[in-house]
């Protein structure tokens, strides 16, 4: 496998063509990004942190049947995943009220939710990502109702599968952010990266965050925080 | 019928006890309110005209077989209503893409959508009206599934009547707000107020704005434009 044209840059990844059309190459930056990019740093080894945490997670959910992107880690920073369409929405399951979800409703932060709160997000930097219901998802045809709900149900099973797992390690899943694509073939895949960047992470016993949230709110050192999870989920540490 | 004890005021209404425990007698103000009670003003002749039109659509709406509040115009500024347990949530119907829709979506004022969209906003003056998808309604159990389902079937039925009435009064339907009560009985009836303080109506050979955006916008005197709606609507004018 070659790695080829750049195709895309974000804020935390580069996306890059292969020789199979079907096929991209994946390169995460050490950079770190909040509050719709006002907030910017440079975090050394941040890039290779997500990118072993994401091929644990995309691994482990293949396992548990969820289809996804994911095809292989081809280096510390790098990874091959699926050709997709992404869909412009961020999916958000929630089982803790914590962030945006505490200044929408009024409930404190730490709030646990009888039952999972799945939000759809309109992925649009220009107009600050705001939440979208069905209509206006299907007003800006974004995604068909069918869509809307096989990304919900997968949301709501990846939710099941990654609670039971960072349970395990000693970690509560307060929520998380998935983006979905369709391979050539029309497929619903999980894409994007699952991380501390795109999960809140807190620690079972202390709450000590171990997520993004360390950095938008500066509470220490963010590497220390995405290496105690890498460490909990049996990751290689140190290249 | 007499009017009794002040038992809710809000920024439009005075809400009274009558000796029927089932019944209130509603008192419309002259005050206008806008972004959230930031831009305020008395207006006077407002609360007469929103008694008049509000009166006229909900006797048009009972004669659709709505169910409504409303009971009878009791004088010029007055009216006797059902006594409701406001679910609180502003239900949003919107035919033409206005106001916060085109903040959220990026799609231009005056775009005319396919489909109606619906929008459920949680009435909350601290929070700012936020907007809820289902599963906040239901997390802040603000509404049953079930419920939520009728009041946006009755929202999609009202829209339909409104809008044949007001296309035979030259008048287009831009969007409106809805409130809904539970009467003692348990009935879901359509409540509040239906004026140009809830709806956008344009012209529909001008698209000139004959509703409170002339208010929150300065774009003129608000009495005219309501005076124009009550007018078209048959209603009377100077009492």
């Amino acid at each position: 496998m070659e790695k080829q044209t750049l195709l895309y840059e974000g804020k935390a990844k580069k996306i890059y063509s292969t020789e199979d059309q079907h096929t991209v190459w994946v390169e995460y930056k050490d950079s770190a990004t909040a509050f719709n990019g006002e907030k910017k740093a440079t975090i050394d080894g941040k890039g290779r942190l997500n990118n072993e945490i994401t091929s644990l997670m995309f691994s482990m959910l293949e396992e548990n049947n969820i289809p996804t992107h994911f095809i292989s880690k081809q280096s510390p920073t790098e990874q091959i995943v699926q050709h997709v369409t992404i869909i412009p929405l961020e999916v958000v399951v929630r089982n803790v009220v914590a962030g945006t979800l505490a200044k929408r409703t009024g409930l404190p932060e730490g709030h646990v939710l009888h039952k999972p709160i799945v939000e759809f997000y309109f992925k649009n930097d220009d107009l600050g990502d705001p939440l979208f219901n069905h209509d206006h998802i299907e007003a800006l045809e974004l995604a068909a109702p069918k869509q809307l709900e096989d990304m919900r149900e997968l949301a709501l099973q990846v939710n099941t599968i990654l609670t039971a797992f960072f349970t395990e390690k000693k970690v509560r899943l307060i929520d998380f952010k998935l983006e979905f694509g369709n391979n050539a073939k029309g497929e619903l895949l999980v894409a994007d990266e699952i991380s501390p960047d795109t999960c809140r992470l807190w620690d079972s016993e202390t709450n000590e965050k171990l997520d993004k949230d360390v950095f938008r709110r500066d509470l220490g050192s963010l590497t220390e925080a995405y290496e105690k999870i890498l460490e909990r989920l049996g990751g290689n540490l140190h290249v």
